[in-house]
């Protein structure tokens, strides 16, 4: 049995979740709250960072691109058309450059801060930083979600999907980190009926069901978070 | 004909000048400063990072991760049991493990700072942030560099190089980077000598000579930087 240590509403966990159950692979959850940093689990991830794949093999994968690739090495080829990095090598130039436009520039941008500010801080002990958010960064993401999400509607104006015709690990990236943003109520969907609509595609599959089930103890989801036809 | 997007002390852009040494690619070299998002250039490459790889088929890769995966996609088979990304699933977890620890956590931690501080700033128009460097950034950076350094000497003397028996892509990220901090004199080798024998002994590789001739304008490289007997 796989074991994925991640945590429900960091989005790096999310999309390695998005993954696995594309390729439909059941891991157990293990929680590992992002700011820790657990003596055993610095153990097995040296490096501290979430979400941390143990496949059946024993083998530990580590951060949510490495765990795409080691995906993909092991349970790719099965997947035929379907593949989540396609094999033709301009499309995986593409995959790759989307994975890390999301997985790194918008956590950066948007969705470090707003997860950081409006749910971990509520949870961590103040020593380590928690307590009241931070309504300049909170501000900044705001801004910032505006302009990915135009970025969206561009790609999928020209394409069925973020990547290309088919479904890849460029849209469970990228809805990965929407996702945490859509909880708090942060996407303004309205502004981009293109982004929406690829949005309200991806959130539809079996993949994403357990993601929206997910709740911050003592703070609820935007009213449309897990409606399907939002 | 290949052409790399490049600076000469970005450390990415070195972790890619190595990779394509040492797997006998000779690319043009086109300066790119970091700080300058030149239209152009984020026509190119959107996210507006460095390095890009034009490669000599027409294909534009983006990033350093990117471009180590493109180049053992296209360049690999040939290199047989030197080869930088190697086969096995744990190896290629390892190696993979490696290059973000140096790519993405060293840099956060060490070279950022430095790079951008003691060199870019230099350069940097004013109104970009240019100007006079910031001694609390530079303290970090130095306190930083030595937990690295005791990581690699750690690894070291338990392996033959970084990742495992072969030189790998993992050497090549942390050399590069190392590299950048070591021309600012910022590396306390003599706090580990294991360590200190796999930097001169990579240095030592032909794949190294164009990084050691860089110089940036008006300020000269610690003592030993081109040394290699250091």
């Amino acid at each position: 049995m796989a074991t994925l240590h991640s945590y429900p509403f960091c989005p790096q966990s999310r999309f390695a979740r998005l993954a696995l159950a594309e390729l439909g692979v059941e891991p157990d959850l293990v929680e590992e709250k992002p700011w820790d940093r657990r003596v055993p689990y610095l153990e097995i991830n040296p490096a501290g960072n979430l979400p941390l794949l143990v496949d059946d093999n024993g083998l530990a994968v580590p951060g949510p691109r490495i765990i795409a690739d080691y995906l993909d090495e092991t349970r790719g080829e099965d997947m035929r058309d379907r593949r989540l990095l396609p094999q033709p090598l301009d499309a995986r130039i593409e995959v790759r450059r989307l994975i890390d436009w999301f997985l790194v520039k918008f956590h950066e941008e948007v969705t470090d801060y707003l997860a950081t500010e409006k749910i971990y801080k509520r949870f961590m002990p103040s020593d380590l930083g928690g307590g009241s958010p931070d309504m300049g960064a909170i501000r900044a993401a705001r801004t910032n979600v505006r302009y990915h999400l135009k970025y969206v509607g561009f790609l999928i104006s020209t394409r069925n999907w973020l990547a290309g015709d088919h479904m890849t690990y460029a849209d469970l990236a990228a809805a990965a980190h929407f996702s945490v943003v859509d909880y708090l109520g942060d996407v303004p969907w309205d502004e981009n009926e293109t982004a929406k609509h690829w949005y309200a595609r991806i959130k539809s599959r079996p993949s994403f069901r357990a993601l929206l089930t997910d709740r911050v103890p003592g703070m609820a989801p935007a009213d449309h978070y897990d409606n399907l036809d939002f």
